[in-house]
């Protein structure tokens, strides 16, 4: 198997006979890339994953960042993985060549970054922060600003943050007190307290350039309010060396259930009244800067997700194939015993995982791919069109993986029994780390106030019915596939009831009963994430089917059997889920509502 | 709120006015008891709980037990939890009078047992073990045996363990290599190796009481083949001093996700040749023996999975209700942030844990007053049928609770969003503790054979059609009641529905289709455990509506309201899902059996 995190075969079906990655290579952009290039990218992040991230995850785990004084130190083999990532280039993977870039699709950098961060998404979190970071001064910084701070970053030298939250404030960004003042230089000196700030203090780096939300005396009440800054940890001279320290101290180390080699921290910024800090871009859009990115991060969340539920499922399926116990049901108690992979619940639990995680990687890559799209297409209004779809998928790809991913990881544990409790095996650690997902870069229910609250209503549910044509235009394409057509007709039933629900939650909301429409909103979610999951299963056995046709190498004949058999599973075990997820959606019920805390 | 791990007001609901635990009074065996001296075995695990081992659960958990030479050292923290569990006198909460017991119904010893597992499990287990080990003894050992071994485990001075996996033998014991000879003298020489030892060796008591499962050399093959005995791990001498070491050596000690306060080691038995071991009862009777115990033993997973769940629960209300964030859907974004508890998601939430953990220990609390029934009925009849009813259900209580009681520590941690993902707060251990309950004592997958496969149909299929007689009558009762008439409707649908599936099952095996009879057991399980929590629902609904009736204080209101609001909840939400987790069961899916290795 040339597996390492994920199945390579899978990779470059979802990539090439699924979603045509290949034509992006007549696009301007990408002129100078061709199938040997991508396949060099991603051929580096299976050999880092599998020789140097994935060996030394749980080592990297165990040896917890601490602090001396107030410096972080983070372990030597955290240090490697990271080193390893950066060496690779990919924290400017996608980044244009004149800035030092590999300009590679969005679609195989996701892939690219995917694949190391199933390996170890804690290690690989500081280059991960770095890139958005840098992605950020790179779309809204001055020409000055991203000389002296993001190049140094993309080579990884310097390594970034995003300090959004506060201790009070978590999901609600509205409500951040931190605070910058004009000093008349053209500089700022800024105060405040930040939290949850991953990778916020460490020894790995040269510096660490923090990307700060904080007000302007001026600054409209709410989210709107908000300014971005730049506040370097250590000052940068104009001919690039060091300077003086910034007065931003860590003030605590935050010891979590997951993700232990990235050290997040509580930081203090203008302790001392000296915290000197940069505007970035225009006053007041700080938070459209960070929306601006967001839908690239939580792409980026929901590949993380996924892979970490990958790697758990080629733990899983090695552990499967190779532990011998029992028998066969109805077997003779004497008999010999055979290895676990026989037993149709193990080989159920593997199914579940592999349509969780292939099913979900569909999702992430045709989410980058929307990027590529939105980024490259010759016509405009095309690339706003897929812009907006990809808008509207945003919540699905950031939850979705999130909370079915996690548990494909739980479902790793319990294919390993006993062992899989351990900390000997990985799949505990997967566990732990995966937990993350759904809280940070908004929770579950952030992402489902967000698709049902905003996202199908936007552009007047324009964009959602785009999405929607382009899942009914599959399931039309299976009216005469034998094999997939009944499946296409259960999708079309919940998609129609869905669809159902959904408009009559937005008239709701139109008619300005918010509480009513959003109520029960993330169970809407959950049905809708599994209708997109259907219809990219549905698509997947298309390509199957057709690809079987002509195939007789037998591992190819497995590889696509494979597919069949996950989608089958999902179509069988998973799609009468939606149908009860909607329920109490479309029943309308009200108990989250009347109930009151003192019943409770 | 009088809270620690339960709502004592809920566990005196469900024990006194659901269960109607006072009836018992009027056994002879608890003749000597009333409701006071069962409050104060309450008040006392009540208070332990919340003074001793729930602040304390933490500290334990991060001081993991470590070896010094071939000796478990468990820290002082631990040691002052399980003390307290000792010095109570629950080791022998329900044993005899006369052997030093408490004698109390099995019902309340549950509730008690409970509460300290819920406080910190892992702690707690030294003295489980323990209790089941000399529950054991009590039934099967001579009286020689009990004067040598139990007395002193009953005091809490030995510990005990039960040694059945072996590095190759977790689920299917027949397997089991560790073999016994004959000495001569009466006693026999064991070897073997054991794996997944909990309490297999500390520091804390005395000595140590191995229940070892080996063949003899007359043995038949398989499961029944295995003889039970005593391993000391000193030897005690007929005075009751302690003796010579015994042939038995930690080789290794498991570092696991959770339960970190329980050692849990590998034990090598007779690597000397000298290993002294002693035949409880008679010989190949030892997994006869281990059945017996197993109904308490499974009641006792299951109390423990719940009550862990049940104590995320508090803390995710109690953390709700303080932690001030967000605004009411559709408020002013200048408006006044508000607890979180006023968020109709936090609110799903907490009712989705609620209605699980009120739910699972409704179930508990049942089997364990079954076992009640069973042992103290006067009519021998009713003594069986109470036995065989719970026999089927022990495979839903042990793994309903295991499964969605693990779910509620998920929403726990949820609901405090990234500061329940940090080692500071406790929902992250009860996280990791309640992921072992299904693993142990039985997978979820044992325990779906168990039930669709043995359960239902055992004797002709009786007890099963009383414990749906149990349930029908509960749904007739609820005819004339307007506000659960539908859904005690809905729950006789898919009562009917599960039914008809379960028969179309029993007579697959009845053919000899095993195979096809059990390849989707555990969606069958999940689906009939959900069913049987509805049933207990209503249940508690018509008890709280009859009660609201009749009262006007308010706390008693708000706590019947709760009951109802839950219930309402379970009915809205989670049964639609009882379909669905049938539809492949019905229709009969064989993707897990027709899927290959080299597929996935």
């Amino acid at each position: 198997m040339n597996w390492s995190v994920a199945n390579r075969r899978d990779v470059d079906f979802l990539l090439y006979e699924v979603l045509g990655a290949e034509d992006l290579l007549m696009r301007e952009r990408f002129a100078d890339h061709d199938r040997q290039s991508l396949d060099s990218a991603l051929d580096l992040a299976f050999s880092i994953s599998r020789d140097i991230l994935f060996p030394n995850a749980r080592k990297a785990d165990a040896e917890e960042p601490y602090l001396e004084g107030d410096q972080v130190k983070v372990s030597p083999t955290a240090k490697a993985g990271v080193n390893a990532v950066v060496e690779a280039g990919f924290i400017a993977a996608s980044g244009d060549f004149e800035d030092g870039g590999m300009q590679l699709p969005m679609v195989v950098t996701q892939a690219c970054l995917g694949l190391v961060k199933g390996a170890d998404p804690a290690t690989v979190a500081y280059a991960m922060l770095t890139r958005a970071a840098a992605n950020m001064l790179k779309a809204h910084a001055s020409k000055e600003q991203q000389a002296k701070y993001m190049a140094s970053m993309l080579e990884g030298r310097f390594f970034g943050t995003m300090c959004l939250s506060e201790p009070d404030v978590g999901s609600s960004l509205g409500d951040i007190k931190s605070s910058a003042v004009p000093h008349g230089d053209g500089s700022y000196r800024l105060r405040g307290n930040k939290m949850w700030i991953s990778g916020a203090d460490q020894d790995i780096s040269e510096n660490i350039i923090h990307l700060v939300l904080a007000k302007l005396p001026d600054a409209p009440a709410g989210a709107r309010g908000l300014s971005l800054f730049i506040v370097p940890k250590w000052h940068v001279r104009d001919d690039g060396s060091l300077g003086e320290r910034n007065d931003v101290r860590v003030v605590g180390l935050n010891h979590k259930l997951g993700y232990r080699a990235t050290s997040n921290c509580a930081l203090n910024f203008g302790e001392s009244g000296n915290c000197i800090a940069y505007l970035v871009g225009k006053p007041h859009m700080g938070l459209a800067y960070m929306f601006h990115m967001m839908n690239e991060a939580r792409v980026g969340v929901g590949t993380g997700s996924t892979m970490a539920g990958y790697a758990g499922y080629g733990e899983a399926l090695r552990y499967a194939k190779e532990r011998v116990q029992g028998r066969p049901l109805g077997a003779e108690p004497g008999s010999a015993p055979v290895p676990i992979i026989n037993h149709p619940d193990v080989k159920r639990m593997l199914l579940q995982q592999k349509s969780y995680v292939e099913g979900g990687l569909a999702l992430c890559l045709f989410g980058a791919f929307l990027i590529d799209e939105a980024a490259t297409q010759e016509d405009q209004e095309q690339r706003e069109t897929k812009e907006q779809i990809l808008d509207v998928l945003t919540p699905i790809i950031k939850s979705w993986p999130a909370e079915y991913c996690l548990e494909a990881n739980k479902l790793a544990m319990q294919v390993h029994g006993g062992y899989g409790y351990t900390r000997d095996f990985i799949v505990e650690k997967l566990y732990r780390d995966n937990r993350l997902n759904p809280i940070h870069e908004g929770t579950t229910w952030v992402q489902a106030q967000d698709f049902l609250g905003r996202k199908v209503r936007m552009a007047g549910g324009n964009p959602f019915h785009m999405l929607l044509d382009s899942i009914r235009c599959e399931i039309a394409a299976h009216e005469q596939l034998p094999q997939t057509s009944s499946a296409a007709d259960a999708l079309r039933t919940v998609l129609d009831q869905a669809t159902d629900v959904i408009a009559e939650m937005a008239a709701l909301q139109d008619a300005g009963k918010t509480e009513a429409a959003l109520m029960n909103a993330t169970n809407l979610l959950f049905a809708f994430g599994h209708i997109v999951i259907a219809w990219l299963w549905l698509w997947q056995s298309r390509v199957a089917t057709a690809a079987l046709e002509k195939s007789d190498v037998s591992d190819e004949r497995n590889f696509y059997q494979g597919k069949l058999a996950a989608a089958r599973y999902f179509f069988e075990f998973e799609m009468p889920q939606v149908s009860a997820l909607l329920c109490p959606v479309a029943g309308g019920s009200t108990v989250s509502v009347e109930v009151t805390g003192d019943q409770l």
